[in-house]
């Protein structure tokens, strides 16, 4: 069986592009993984050897994005200060999104129009920004300024890909770059 | 059937306490309406007069909370910049919570000890968040600026109400207070 690889390039791939195809065409709800499967010249056998459910081709980025983002901030200089640790680390981690533009753009429109990816994609933020306070009280980082670095943090970083996604001049990193300058624009002038 | 009302005094106020104290007894799951109505000395009927079913006890308030920030934040003083006015408008919602705060500590134990609630309650502040930002647009304040300020206010509202239960010294507009001035550090030195 394991000789199947070699006739199966990039199943990943192939089974993202065609989930997102049909998203687009029929609705995340009336999409079926046979029809994944089916669409990308697989079986359901090998669908299921990437993915548990037809939702995680729109969330299985997030636990390799939370470890890049934690390891980062973890790796840090000694003595950054915990938003400074947070921005570079989003802003390091922007550069591989620029590839996925497109996919990224396409899943925004999939999660905007269901309830039930609305709440994971919050659960997920919420999970990252999590472990980004636990990364910088690691650190040293008292509580509260953890706490609020890592969810401003996330913040900029949900603004800005949404921006990102809207804005096809632009680059992840530079837009991250903006909108932190925005919050401490908006933070000092309160 | 409109005269009952008159020898159920307060029949919200006991079914919340009745509830609350079932939820720490035995657990959100394996408390019932008819258990949290027998406690309360009601029936069940009454209860669904109130709530549309056991989790609606944890967040009926988040309504009227929703709709007091937006109407303050609506309501700021011209040129009123906007993350200003946003805590503002906690600080003055603050002051209503101190007659709960038995209440809201046994809540947040409650909601940390299920994985469902914890979505409910995600959901609840994300709604907050984009309300918050809504009535910031309505007043002119540009797109990002109103995400930032909107996202940063609930940040700081979620982690000071965490601080205020858990510190029966302090009173929640001062903890708020507190919190934004380290918020400002934050920003300030990143």
């Amino acid at each position: 069986m394991a000789s199947m690889a070699r006739w199966e390039p990039d199943s990943r791939g192939r089974l993202e592009t065609a989930a997102m195809q049909l998203f687009a065409e029929h609705g995340f709800d009336a999409t079926t993984v046979a029809e994944i499967a089916a669409r990308a010249g697989l079986t359901e056998r090998t669908f299921f050897r990437y993915f548990t459910d037809k939702r995680e081709v729109l969330f299985w980025g997030a636990a390799g994005l939370q470890d890049l983002l934690v390891t980062q901030v973890a790796d840090a200089p000694p003595g950054t200060r915990p938003l400074t640790a947070v921005v570079d680390a989003l802003v390091a981690a922007g550069g591989m999104f620029e590839q996925r533009r497109d996919f990224a753009r396409e899943r925004q429109r999939v999660i905007a129009g269901s309830a039930e990816l609305r709440e994971r994609e919050l659960i997920k933020l919420a999970a990252l920004a999590a472990a980004l306070a636990q990364a910088l009280r690691d650190r040293g980082i008292p509580d509260t300024a953890a706490e609020l670095a890592a969810e401003a943090g996330v913040a900029v970083f949900r603004v800005s890909f949404g921006r990102w996604t809207e804005d096809p001049t632009r680059e992840l990193p530079d837009v991250i770059r903006d909108c932190v300058t925005e919050l401490k624009g908006v933070a000092a002038a309160s």
